[in-house]
């Protein structure tokens, strides 16, 4: 894969925010090789992505970031620029069921998902050995129901010791204290196994069942502080059927929940995903 | 298409049913063209829909219906049987927009919905054109918001008069009164414009606008006194993204409500619906 | 709905062409209202599609269109801008199947498509009360299976009455004769009952029963001399199953054939559709 | 789960059969808990799949075989009887790409998948440490391009020496020969990366990027001598756009092609696929 930067940025709209920025880019020499943008009437702020051959640009990441500085405080861009051949560090985040995980650390394998995972976190043991055939750090790290927070101080120590850049939470079933949320904010994604905003907190396929809806579904978003309410990232759902009791749900919704979870990743890990709000802008 | 008589029943699951029923189609020659059935292990109920060659039995429907009676009764059965060459009489009701309203009379007109249209009734006079095209009468009953009970009264008079089986809300954006949904239960469909649980009440795209999902749906289901709240039909949905506003949710949604709604309808007007509870099931 | 003017051009890639094409639009006042760009690197041709806000700019589309020429030129784009007030002039032309025509009137009438239908022409009679209703004129021009050319001289000389910006072939059944398909490239739209290029030619949804699938499509192409071989514009498809006939594939068939055929027009209509040999870029 | 007979047959349609076989199942105590049935009006032929609880009749299951012999004679019927306890045992095939592979192990790990896979077979060695890690044997049994016919032999030998039910071809990219099909008919399934019958044979992904399609797909079918042209098991597909390359839709495909699989296998595994000349009745 050619090396690239990936420039995205959000700002109040005006008139000439493309120009300047392909203006930049162009003057420069370098060659565009993927672009996308958005408006938002509602909001009245502009979103883009730019996506720069590096080999094109006499710059290193530094000194690009360097160079457009100042297009950046002008327009009063939330911006990055980001080098696409520097894997992002990614935290696995795991309970007993282990279909995500197995997911994820199998695109990782076979190289689909580009990023390095640096460590698992678990509050069992029963994934260890799945984790470690792919040479990853294992770190069970138990939960005291009377008392979690030794579990949230450790969880914390690791992401930072490990540098994560984002934090997953396969299936993982233990609610984030606020104080972790804050700290990584739009850097902690997690999979909910239901459509939301139908069926947000604990079995929701059983309250999928108790309410005979026809599709169950997952949702794939960033956390927050407001349990399974934090910035949609990607859905999806599957079609059931009267005969289908919650086990079954359970089965089916498997196939969409990690179908979501590593469509949400990938995304974020190529930086596609801007926030703005409670909302997303997704250059899919 | 081959006239058939449509056997639909529930009753408490035991063994010998299956044998029971279909002994008694063999031993008068019938020949059964179709059947499905469904055991429910949670409630213990047993479902069953057969589909009978008219023509190999020796019975009109009236004799048919005498002669299983007993078979129904010594199995404590909730059951009917209708004859698929009788259409059902559906009155449809709209407000001011026309898309599944339209959607139903092409159908119908082209013969795709099997069933008679008595008449359109509707809050506004819109729509009338657009209906009496299709040689289909036409009642504005107008709505006065300080009392709408006249409107009410007028209505439920109409579809007494036109001797509806089914009523069809396609798009009708007034809340029955509980009287008239206890009238008709099981025989008043809705579509509600979004993917319920989610977005119950009013303005559903806007809510859905709001909280940032990424795909919009529509859901088909019997009318009860909790509104949005009763026996789900059928659901779809369809892919958004953060360019969308609500009225390109509106639009998108529209294709989702009329195939939703007429897929719903269908399946009722073959007797393939059978409700338990605040659920159904669905032989399709 | 605010009017644009909407810049679509392809040229071979190279460094600038954003940076120029942004540049003339803001150094004018332009505000960009949405806009998408694609490289291709297998070919190695830029695609660009601009919205601009017309009341930014200080031009006619004329005047726009002068002052942009020579950017055009010294890029050797294939280009063209066009005014979102101005509809297209779309002829319909269809046979005794009514579904596609139905819901291309229905979405006409309703607004949803912005464009002109000056008239429909087809090869029976049967439809023609539907689209007088909707006051369009109907023109039947019959067709003699022994010399079938005065047919289509009728229809040229009706597509060139009429002005037609683009002729949508809305399940009619004729082979178009190769001088008509070169007279109107990229400009006469056809929807084929199968998800090409399985199940070409005729009577694709027997042909879908015999090989036993297990989804049946819809596409929608330009239409070229070669038969069911053009530019694809859009797919879909839908669930069947061992229990449907060829009968009922044609009925489920008909919601994915208007369904596809909708969408693919009206990409056209805004022009989101962009032809490169025998494929389409599409910015939908 | 509780165990149970599964009582699959076919044979000619005519009165009673129905009746025949649910009293011969009731009259000995026995619960039906499922049952699906289908009448081809094409073919005159009769299709059917019941589940009866173990535990409600006094047989074993060759007691039971025997006991509905002659009623299987007296019908004619191609018949079987299996038991839901007895896993089937699957050997697995693959070359060098891991994806199907990787996601019908996890989903035997996982329990989700209740079979035997007593080895997995393969023409190279890439993929034994995954499979040795589930405790599989691993058979790397190499093809020498002049002369393939060892290979074949040998791969036939460890078929039989490992008692197969079944043969699954997950990306094994080698055409079986003719009498290795015979040999196992409606027991070897194959996952091809297309949408058959559109792109038979080989490079479907480049035979799709060349012709434009908007959308991809894998098939599922049983292996016949005619290469790709086998009974249909299952089908789906993926939307793709202008901007992804052969390698993109490779990537995309993949996902699709492991859930064909899986749920192909799977229904192959609870005995709900009834082949019937080249199509199939799949009792889902």
């Amino acid at each position: 894969m050619e090396r690239r930067y990936r420039l995205v940025l959000s700002c109040p709209d005006r008139v000439g925010i493309v120009a300047m920025v392909s203006n930049f880019i162009s003057s420069h020499g370098g060659s565009i090789a993927d672009a996308n943008q958005h408006s938002d009437p509602v909001t009245g702020r502009f979103f883009m992505r730019v996506e720069i051959s590096a080999a094109t640009l006499p710059f290193t990441l530094a000194q690009l970031q360097e160079a457009f500085a100042p297009i950046a405080a002008s327009f009063q861009m939330d911006w990055e620029i980001n080098d696409s051949s520097r894997p992002k560090r990614v935290v696995l985040m795991a309970s007993r069921e282990s279909h995500c995980l197995a997911d994820l650390l199998y695109r990782f394998h076979s190289k689909e998902l580009f990023c390095d995972i640096p460590c698992v976190i678990s509050n069992h043991d029963d994934l260890r050995s799945m984790v470690e055939w792919h040479g990853i750090p294992y770190h069970h790290v138990p939960v005291d129901p009377a008392d979690k927070s030794p579990h949230f101080a450790e969880v914390n120590r690791l992401i930072n010791d490990y540098e994560a850049d984002v934090v997953v939470l396969a299936r993982y079933m233990q609610i984030l204290p606020p104080d972790l949320c804050d700290r990584y904010p739009h850097r902690i994604i997690n999979i909910h196994h239901s459509f939301l905003p139908s069926f947000a907190g604990a079995k929701p396929y059983h309250q999928a069942h108790d309410r005979g809806v026809k599709l169950i579904g997952a949702t794939c978003h960033y956390v927050t502080e407001d349990l399974d309410a934090g910035p949609i990232i990607d859905q999806d759902v599957t079609r059931i059927s009267h005969r289908d009791l919650p086990e079954d749900m359970v089965r089916l919704g498997r196939d969409v929940e990690k179908t979501v979870l590593a469509r949400g990743l990938r995304w974020h890990l190529e930086d596609r995903v801007l926030v703005h709000g409670n909302k997303t802008v997704v250059f899919s």
